[in-house]
Formats: structure tokens, C-alpha cells, sequence
């Protein structure tokens, strides 16, 4: 059994996948994933907006762990050092779930919808950690061009973290791809 | 008079602009647009999928304006100084309509659905510039996390180059935002 223990919304997001990986998100309904996990619709709607919504539902506890994070970073970090240490602390959140995670990235990958939804949530992401920049009187657009870098490295360490072959940790991966964000953005000797 | 001299298609578009301005992107219809440009609906259907569109008339000429610009860039070009190029050659598209792009950027940040719309577009021109940055034996993760880099240099500058203070020539504001970001991104001493 996996660690993470599925409530009812939890039993939704479970089925959700299954049906999706099955099927395809597309010819998924909301009746079926109700179904499939055993509850019913008006349960679904009592968690999720939407059959999109089922894989996004993690957005807004992962906005609040990067808002406290960089709020808590030392005084004396730099910008981007705060925003990676948003990273790093919703690290434990991702590696609690990969096989779940791993799942999740592959139907996103396969439909132009899904990947919308999440490119709007990566930039309500990038504004949660410009904001909370901001909050520690970082400037513009220092502010917006580190927020950004930070997303940036998240979803590229994301998508090396979910990468069958991988078996570094996530917060290694954060470092890898910080240093390799560092180098293309070294000035040329 | 405007240098940008509107045939069917730039009629269409001064006009949607117009509505959008007059009474939200919301409420104006594509009849509206229609009339108001002295055309008829088949006519905005045969240059537009929609009213969305009208406004992202400029993007496809935008990435082949960048593709072509990074094929172009001396094989010595470090990968970012590449994507960067790619800006700099877009800069007289800029120029030559700025009060447009202007007042078109007013009504993007308008509506949510505009801002989701031109999310997306910018991250198929990210696509773009990873692609051509690939084409030139770029590898992963520089690839993606230059391309982004360079994106988010472009949304920064555009910004501060409609900001109705704004005095500088967008390739200016290139170089100073490129700076900004080298200066986040550098290693803390």
C-alpha cells in the first residue's frame, strides 16, 4: 500500500487517474470517476470544480508552502535563494506522492487542455513567489525575473524528478537544475 | 496618420481594439467588430478564428521572426545571447506599432481570459526558441531553461516598453533587462 492514505478526495483523485490513463482525460466523465470510486457525483463537486480541477488539486497548498517558505528565508538570502528555498520546502510534498505525480504528468502531457491548466497554474504559482518577493522588498523587475527563473526551475526539475530512469531526490534535482539555470545565464568569457 | 496602413485586416483589428476599449473584450461581439471596421463577419472569419485571435493576430510572424533570428546568430553565440538575438529582431515589429501594442496590452491585463490566451502564446513561442535553440545542438535542460529565460526577458521588456513613461527603445530595455536577469540569477558572494 502506498504511504499516502485516500480519503474520499483522495479516492476521486485515485480513480480520476486510473480512468484518464485508461481513456483518456477527453472521454473521462465526472459520473465515471464518482463511480469508480465508489461515491457519488454531488461527492466529486463537494471537492473539485471540474474533472480538470481533480489534478490541480494540490495548487493552492503548494502556493501557501512557497509563500511561507520564502517568507521565512533569512534576511540576508538573496532573491533567488528565498525563491529556491520554496522548492525545497514543498520537496517532502512530492516526494511523498511520485508514483502518483509520475502518473499525473503523463495524462497532462498528453492533452492540450491539461496543459493549459497547469501552464495558468504554473503562472499563479510565479505570482505567489513574486508576490512574497515583493513582501521582502525585492524591487521590479528583479521580483518578476527571479519568480519566474524559480518556476522555471521548478518545472524543469519536476520533469527530470518524474523521469523514469531518475534516482536523485528532488531537492538534488533543484540544485542540479539552479547550477544549469546559472550557467545559461553566466556572462561569456 | 499612423504609419501602419490598415487594409481588411488591420481594420479588423483597430476596430476590435476600439470595442474592446469602449466596453470590455466581454461584451463586444465579433458583428460589432464587423461593422464597426465597414466589413462583414465572413470577412473577420476569413482573418480570425475568433475574437480572441484578433488580438494574437502578430504571433505566428513573431516566431518565425525568432526562429529565423536564432538559425542566424554566429555559431560562437553562447545559447542565451542566441535567444536574445532572437528579441532584438522582433524589435522593429515593436516599434513600428507601439501605441497599438499599447493599448492591445491594457486589454489583455483586462481580461483573465485574454492573460490566460496570451500565457499560452507565450509558451509555444518558448517552444520556438527551445526548438531553434536545440536545432543548433543546444542540449537539455539548457535548451528549456534558456528559451524560458529568454520569454521572460521578453514579457519584462514589453512591459516596461508600453509603460506610458517609458522613454527607451525596446532593444535598450532588452539589454537592461537581460542585465537585471544576470544579476538575480548571478552566484551570491
Amino acid at each position: 500500500m502506498a504511504r499516502w492514505q485516500p480519503d474520499a478526495s483522495g479516492r476521486l483523485q485515485e480513480a480520476a487517474l486510473e480512468l484518464y490513463g485508461e481513456r483518456g482525460f477527453e472521454s473521462t466523465t465526472v459520473a465515471e470517476i464518482a463511480e469508480r470510486a465508489g461515491l457519488t457525483k454531488r461527492t466529486f463537486f463537494r471537492y473539485f470544480a471540474d474533472k480538470r480541477e481533480v489534478l490541480f488539486h494540490g495548487s493552492e497548498r503548494l502556493a501557501e508552502t512557497f509563500a511561507t517558505a520564502i517568507a521565512a528565508a533569512p534576511a540576508s538570502a538573496a532573491p533567488l535563494d528565498a525563491a529556491i528555498a520554496a522548492l525545497d520546502a514543498a520537496a517532502p510534498y512530492f516526494e511523498e506522492r511520485r508514483a502518483f505525480a509520475t502518473r499525473r504528468q503523463q495524462i497532462i502531457a498528453a492533452s492540450p487542455e491539461l496543459r493549459e491548466r497547469e501552464l495558468i497554474k504554473l503562472a499563479k504559482l510565479a505570482e505567489v513567489v513574486a508576490d512574497a518577493l515583493r513582501a521582502r522588498g525585492v524591487g521590479e523587475p528583479a521580483a518578476t525575473l527571479t519568480a519566474e527563473a524559480a518556476i522555471t526551475v521548478f518545472r524543469v526539475t519536476f520533469g527530470r524528478w518524474v523521469d523514469p530512469a531518475n534516482r536523485k531526490s528532488f531537492e538534488r534535482l533543484v540544485r542540479d537544475s539552479v547550477a544549469d539555470l546559472r550557467a545559461v545565464t553566466a556572462v561569456a568569457r
